[in-house]
């Protein structure tokens, strides 16, 4: 197969990117074609050592940055981004993925492949780390009013992406709201409860902000306002944190020394919480493989996240979602 | 003064709730109701050493739970929530404190004390530490579906509040969204924007997730669903961190080490994350001092809590409050 990455997106593009793509051409065999300025990317593929024979460049001269509005995006034809989903869609590559802006990519791909038939609203999910593992927290930022029934596709469509790239056997699914009991909630949540029941996941009932870290629920469905502060917000406090310890370890003598015997085990422990390891996350929802990765990713997760669009696109993510949906709805 | 405090109330009491009260009263010199059952908390009393001239005891006899619902609490006439809040209504005491369930209390609170004239909906708030600080997250889980009209109450009385208990001049709000421009968010956020420049707050725009533990504003508004689960998640996140480490370091003889070198400056960290220091915040927008701690408040938290009850008393918050809700709206 052929996949596309975009080789301007992201705040590590496009070094980093063009590295991951070369290390996932290498090891999956598959042909990666990297879209970007083409000068500045063959330079940098030059620049690398490695076996080049699966790895393809093609050009594009405009790049949507990190912060441009996707409204402003959408017209940018000669962009990263427009050109390797306008390719994803003629089937010249059979997937596309990109660290670059989410609201660019997100509007583009809508715009350009347009919805799996039934879908009401695409989602984007991110894995949290948790005490047990990772789960899925979908929506975080493409849909900011929902609806229920929106909810109950982002449970489907979450569902199907767990069981087809985390390999989990019916995935837990849990409504975040602020109380366990059925009857605690907002509109949204009260209206969604019900319907969760009857769809076709497995769903456990609703689970609070305490209960994501612990690792309650495979899968949390939220609405993309929520989900898009939470994940913010976490990120926020991670850096935050890390500023702090930096500040006060750095004016003290103790601490340093302190720090030398723990940094293999927070080491260790790092790399249970780092995204590298999971890539990204496809865009559910969208009628084709776009795959989105963490706007930090350098290498080794860009390369992950070229597999993952590799396995959702084997494993027929799309086409898997499509069919889920129908038996939702009783067709 | 007089204040009750709720000795039943919170996941320490009675024990800890009375030795809090009780160093609250010596120190302040006023005199401090435990409400409770009295041969219980009488036998804390006598065991605990100090000058008891301000202390008094109230009896009741029954006890609400911390997970029961509000709306069967609110029967329970008998309860230490009830008995206190009676107490404040007919002003035997001039503030009460509670550990004990929030939804209870605010139920109760709501029911037998009522609004100050102009409020729509009492709020709760939660004092988060940041980078900067203290920032004041409102509300946290009193109004799950909120009116714009609500949430610009909010931001007027966590601007009382944070005038009166932290001292703060024209202190800084921030409208919790997804995006920092001004047409970024739910319908909820994009009407509530309008009209918070018109209010009269230190408006500041909108604020993300990740602004927040950066301290970029000194109150946060949002409405009672996203706060709660925010408060929910970083305190579960919390947990999950600390028993990570705990469980890591258990098997590891380096790290054990390393953290003796460094347990000063965690120390220290930790007070400034502390909420015992800031004891509690009261229940903006009823008519009359009450206030709420952590339901893990130890002594030193019930004993702050109801410094902060006084202070607020004394520096006539609630007065504060309607008065400046009614420059709101132009009276």
């Amino acid at each position: 197969m052929r996949i596309a990455v975009d080789a301007m997106g992201g705040d590590y593009a496009p070094f980093e990117v063009v590295k991951g793509a070369l290390w996932a051409s290498e090891e999956l065999g598959d042909e990666v074609v990297l879209v970007g300025v083409e000068d500045k990317v063959r330079e940098i593929l030059d620049s690398l050592e490695g076996d080049k024979k699966f790895i393809d460049v093609v050009d594009a001269r405009d790049v949507v940055s990190m912060d441009e509005k996707p409204t402003q995006a959408l017209k940018r034809e000669d962009s990263s981004i427009s050109k390797g989903l306008s390719m994803l869609k003629r089937g010249d590559v059979q997937a596309f993925v990109s660290a670059g802006n989410t609201g660019a990519v997100s509007a583009t791909a809508l715009m350009k492949i347009g919805r799996i038939k039934g879908v009401l609203r695409p989602a984007l999910g991110v894995l949290m780390p948790t005490l047990k593992g990772r789960s899925l927290l979908i929506d975080v930022g493409a849909n900011v009013d929902c609806k229920p029934e929106y909810l109950v596709q982002f449970a489907i469509m979450g569902t199907v992406y767990m069981e087809t790239i985390l390999h989990k056997e019916r995935p837990s699914v849990g409504l975040l709201t602020i109380g366990s009991e059925e009857k605690k909630g907002n509109k949204l949540v009260l209206d969604t409860y019900p319907l969760l029941k009857e769809a076709p996941v497995n769903f456990i009932g609703n689970i609070e902000g305490g209960d994501v870290p612990a690792g309650a629920a495979d899968i949390v469905v939220c609405d993309g306002f929520v989900g898009n502060i939470m994940l913010k917000f976490i990120e926020g406090v991670a850096e935050g944190l890390y500023k702090l310890l930096q500040e006060e370890i750095s004016y003290r003598f103790w601490p340093k020394i302190g720090m030398i015997f723990m940094l293999p085990m927070l080491k260790d422990l790092w790399k249970d919480f780092n995204y590298e390891e999971y890539g990204g996350v496809p865009l559910l929802g969208i009628n084709g493989v776009v795959v989105i990765a963490h706007g930090k990713s350098k290498a080794l997760a860009i390369s992950n996240a070229v597999k993952v669009a590799k396995y959702f696109h084997e494993q027929g993510g799309v086409e898997k979602i499509g069919r889920r949906l129908s038996e939702g709805d009783g067709n």
